[in-house]
C-alpha cells in the first residue's frame, strides 16, 4: 500500500479543506441547499477515494489471497469485499 | 437557520478530525480494509449532518414556500429537495 | 393522487419484465456480471419511479400539510420525509 | 453458476409479485408515503440478490481469474468488480 499513497492522501486533505468550506458556508448562514450540495460533493469526493483504495486492495492483497492455498485466508478475503460492498450502500 | 448551527458545525469539526485520521492511516500503511472502514463512518457521519441540515430546511424555508402564494417559489422549493433526494443516490 | 397514476403502473410493469428477464438470465447461466448491470438497472428503474411518486406527493399532500394550521399534520408530513430520504440511502 | 441458482429466481419470482403489489397500490390510490416504503423495500431485496450473486461470482469466476497467468484476465475481472461497485452507490 506504500507506494503511491501520496496521491489518495492529497485526495484526503482536499476533503477536509471541503469540509472546514462546510462549516464556514453554516457560519455565515448560507442557504440549506447549498449546503447539501457541498455535503454531497464531500461524499463523491469519498466515494472516488474509497473506489482507488479498493482497486489496489483487489490488485494486492485479495489477489494473493485468492492465490493462495490457505482457505481461509480466501474466504477472509471475499468476506471483506462483500462487507464494503453491503456497507457502501448503506 | 442561524439558531442550531453550532451542533451542526461541531460535527462537521469531528468529520474533519476523522478525515485527518485516514491520512494518518494512510501513512502508517493501515490495512485498505480497515481504512475503507473508516472511510464509510465518514460518510455516514456526514448523512446525518445531511439529515439534519434537510429536517430543519423543511420546517423553515419549505414551509414558508408551500404556504406561499408565489406558484414559482412554491415550484422551486419542491425542485430543490428532489434535486438533493435525487443527489443523495447518486 | 388518482390524475397520472397510469404512467407510473406502465414503469412498474416494465419493471416486472425487467426481473422476468433477470430469472431467464440465471436459468440459461448468463455471467455473473451481466446479471448484476441487469439487476442494478431495475434499481435505476425504481428509483426513477420513487423520484415522481416523491413528486406527486410534495406537490400535493405535503403542501397541503404544510399550509395546515395542525401541527401535527405538518410535523407528521415532514418526519415521513425524511424517513424516506433516510431509507433512500440505506 | 448453475449449482444455487434456484435460491436467487426464487428471490426473483418474490420481487416480481412484490412489483405487481405496487401496482395495485398505485391502482387502489395508496398513500405515496406507504407506496415509497414498497419500492425501497423491493430496492433491499434486489440489492440482496445482488449481494449473493457477488458473493458467487468472487468465489468463482474471480478466484480462477486472479489465479490465472493472464493478466488480462485477472485485469478484466478487478475492473468488473469496481464497475459494479461504483454503480451500486448510483
Amino acid at each position: 500500500m506504500s507506494d503511491d499513497k501520496q496521491p489518495l492522501i492529497n485526495r484526503l486533505k482536499s476533503v477536509e479543506g471541503h469540509v472546514r468550506g462546510v462549516q464556514r458556508m453554516l457560519e455565515d448562514d448560507a442557504y440549506c441547499i447549498d449546503v447539501l450540495r457541498q455535503t454531497l460533493a464531500i461524499r463523491r469526493a469519498l466515494e472516488k477515494v474509497d473506489t482507488l483504495i479498493l482497486e489496489r486492495h483487489l490488485n494486492t492483497c485479495v489477489t494473493d489471497a485468492l492465490r493462495s492455498v490457505d482457505h481461509s485466508a480466501r474466504d477472509n478475503a471475499i468476506a471483506e469485499i462483500l462487507e464494503i460492498f453491503a456497507a457502501t450502500r448503506d
